[in-house]
């Protein structure tokens, strides 16, 4: 198949639209122009009915009395998904969701901003998908994701790169960061790789033994 | 001495104002109304001076081309604190500053929002100064500490409360939540206990064996 060749299928990352701060409607129009499907989490479907877009699944505990079935009529057709479990997150949900439909990858956006705790939830269970689901968290400052043992992707120099331990990672080196890591560890709450950036034009590796270690590219 | 009789002096928390997303007015007035010592951090003093805030000292790597010395005119007296050590956020170093002081408990604003990467560097980052400075991070949603190995604290129903641990954490009993946790292991990434509420009007217990505990209040 030719690269010019554009697949609008369940191989393309499915968006998922979570019910923390909104992000900038460009970055929204960005993810939306290649999703294949669209998920929303709960009461965040009033706010992004208002934005005109079209919704494919709607997923949520609905407790505080949420009347999921008036978005049949609103958005039609849309599948509502009632997910009640308290042990998880509607997000994790969402991934479960995806998960048994056979979607590989999840670009998800409104996942962080507003209440701390949801925020950090949000960005740290992401470990648990590794071997399932690939996950990207987005939002106007940041772009997080899991790294695999071994990650090498290009950069302009100076980017601001942050390596997020979720736990104790060992063994991790890395190549073309400003401030080197060999054979170091990094420990959350203790020490982390934050505010890292790229020391010239060109591949960056990092590489790691043990441990969920998270690379976050920023901008300010 | 009796309760009637205030004491603004150094026993009272200091305020630092970090570089993050601003919080609104109320909370910021309600802060600085009590606090002897005002600490803003880098470049977030063009936003704290906009705001008409007497700021005590000012405190920061001042990369980027920051002319630090400038703010002595326009903030007289300031004292201008440079730390260069990059293996430490400007948070840390403000923290490091006031446990040298002598200065007891602080409270953080503007430490959230924007960055992820930030955010929950600063949030986990709190668990070094267990024994040496009492430290609340508050922001529009959220209000954040690390738990002693027993807390107990009046709140009314339906507050909701969040259990974060920051690594593994071990031996944890609680009262009066909604989730009650009965000799339970929280592991971040894994486990949390996030959007956790109070039961009813009363205290609520919650005590740990190992490891960081971070308990969030919050609001939406």
């Amino acid at each position: 198949m030719s690269s010019h060749h554009i697949v609008r299928d369940d191989q393309e990352p499915a968006l998922i639209i979570a019910n923390g701060a909104a992000c900038s409607e460009e970055l929204l129009g960005q993810l939306l122009e290649w999703s294949p499907l669209v998920i929303v989490l709960d009461s965040a479907i009033d706010r992004v009915l208002e934005l005109g877009i079209k919704v494919d699944v709607l997923l949520g505990d609905f407790d505080r009395g949420f009347d999921a079935d008036s978005y049949k009529e609103k958005q039609y057709p849309i599948e509502i998904v009632h997910t009640p479990n308290q042990d998880k997150t509607d997000l994790e949900k969402a991934f479960d969701y995806l998960i048994n439909r056979g979607i590989p990858a999840v670009n998800v956006v409104w996942a962080t901003g507003k209440r701390t705790d949801h925020t950090i939830t949000n960005i740290t269970n992401i470990v648990q998908f590794r071997n399932q689901l690939k996950i990207v968290i987005l939002d106007d400052h940041s772009k997080v994701f899991l790294l695999p043992n071994k990650f090498e992707k290009w950069y302009p120099k100076n980017t601001p790169l942050s390596l997020i331990p979720i736990g104790e990672v060992s063994g991790i080196h890395s190549q073309n960061l400003y401030y080197p890591l060999e054979n170091d560890t990094l420990t959350i709450g203790y020490r982390t790789g934050s505010s890292n950036h790229v020391n010239h034009d060109g591949i960056v590796t990092i590489e790691h033994e043990k441990g969920d270690l998270l690379l976050m590219e920023c901008w300010d």
